[in-house]
């Protein structure tokens, strides 16, 4: 590396591993991503995984790191706390932990909880990456993060007003392969947005939220009363569910600020004007780094004093 | 065996094997049960299992044995087709097919589907329930048969003339142990129908099944924030999705015919309850026995010319 590195930013999730070295005006340095999610680290010690793609990377021992995500969550390298809803995400810094006893600087985000009166609910890396996306933002928003649990959140500025989780993307795995569904979708390909099995499985979702542990049934019966494809059956399913989300979700009529990338960007895109809400697209990994950063360049200047 | 059985009555689900020895005026002679499934038998044939039960009860190697279903599905022993809604269930025997080359007359019947019009849907197994439960009929009348793949299903007499499939059973299944929930769940007792979070789970679940995809993150939200014990998170989650069923299965102000047997039967008889549904409880083991006989009845009645 011609510069040198000011910090390891990582956002280490349920599933996945991805990692940026930045220097401190912002620009990428270098980076990995890998399957190590929450469970790898458990499995194999988050330090390990940590320390090995670093110094694939050749990254400086003393390099300090900034991790946001899974790794602060209960089942974590530590727990990391939470910011309570209404949370000023421009204070995450100020509830950060720190892992003790290492040659570099280990610090851990908190995340964000809403009490039990609003809808008990918890977000860990999701707040990263809105902080990073609200420096987009113009005043008041409705986020839709989309994932293995998608989040919907309600922000003024830089401040979590309140949100909402919803389980799609982990349901959908388990519903294609754990249950009596998996016969109907053995050998499925991607689901694309264009895909019109998705867009009437959005709006069949859209429609009937109310029914949804109903209409993901009607996926087998169709297979088997219209023999219909395991490529169409898959692209039913996740429409139905990614449009019963959206209609519990109430988005407004506002717009929607869609914080992803890649095929998770397209298929939310395609389903929210589906369900005519005008989507405004924020890059997931732009925003991650951006919120990284910024909480680092806070947390620097404390340490300088 | 003092009295000679007359056929061997089989219910072959997803996750049970079920038989009674019955003589023509309905005593049960000897009877079986296993967890020998759909998946057991497509492993170790469906044939051995029968066979191995009957000679175990001392049961003539020229039985007839009459079987119900997912032995029936394309999945099953030999696939055995549908009859259309509305089904007059007195026609069962009629649709019945026959294995071909065997000691004994094995016959299995076919299962009810719904074209895609009024919904796509397929039952099997749960159609020979509700021919027995029928006979205790009074009109018109709106049956739930809970499961693995619930059936909320509108009748006339001994004719299905709707219903609608929820997969509540196999998703509590796939969601504790499979998801992000586990975590919540582990080592939880089985849940009791007089449990409080339970009741509330149902109330929730009712009042809001549109956002049922949302509600359920909330056992792990609500267990990370404020201690739930895995008892409370597992009551909390079946009583979510009954709920849901039941706001989704629309069950009218006329009451309900619960056909149901044990546990899930004490469930499903509170929770209908908690939403203000009237019960009527008939109990599953005796429906399906009852329907299995009187169309085996009709095929002898024919058979003899």
């Amino acid at each position: 590396m011609t510069t040198a590195p000011d910090v390891a930013a990582v956002d280490w999730g349920t599933r996945r591993f991805r990692l940026w070295l930045m220097s401190r005006n912002g620009t990428v340095l270098g980076e990995c991503e890998s399957e190590e999610g929450l469970e790898t680290g458990r499995r194999e010690g988050f330090q390990a995984i940590l320390d090995r793609h670093l110094s694939r990377l050749e990254a400086p021992r003393e390099l300090p790191a900034l991790i946001c995500g899974m790794a602060g969550s209960r089942q974590g390298w530590k727990e990391a706390g939470y910011l309570r809803t209404p949370a000023e995400l421009e204070n995450l810094w100020g509830h950060a932990t720190t892992i003790s006893g290492l040659a570099r600087n280990v610090t851990i985000l908190p995340g964000v909880s809403q009490a039990s009166g609003e809808g008990a609910d918890v977000m860990r890396g999701e707040e990263t990456r809105l902080f990073g996306a609200s420096m987009e933002g113009q005043g008041a928003h409705s986020y839709c993060l989309p994932g293995l649990h998608s989040k919907w959140v309600r922000m003024a500025g830089s401040r979590i007003q309140s949100f909402r989780t919803f389980m799609t993307g982990e349901m959908i795995e388990v519903l294609s392969r754990q249950t009596i569904l998996h016969h109907s979708l053995e050998g499925a390909a991607e689901v694309q947005a264009g895909d019109p099995a998705f867009t009437t499985g959005v709006r069949d979702g859209w429609l009937d939220a109310g029914r949804i542990t109903h209409s993901i049934f009607s996926v087998r019966a169709s297979h088997l009363l219209e023999d219909r494809t395991p490529d169409e059956n898959r692209a039913r399913l996740t429409g139905l569910l990614i449009g019963a989300e959206i209609a519990g979700a109430e988005p407004g009529t506002n717009g929607v600020a869609l914080v992803a990338s890649g095929s998770i960007a397209r298929l939310y895109q395609s389903a929210l004007e589906t369900c005519g809400i005008e989507v405004r697209l924020i890059d997931a990994d732009i925003a991650v780094q951006r919120g990284l950063l910024e909480v680092w360049r806070s947390l620097a200047k404390v340490r300088r004093g």
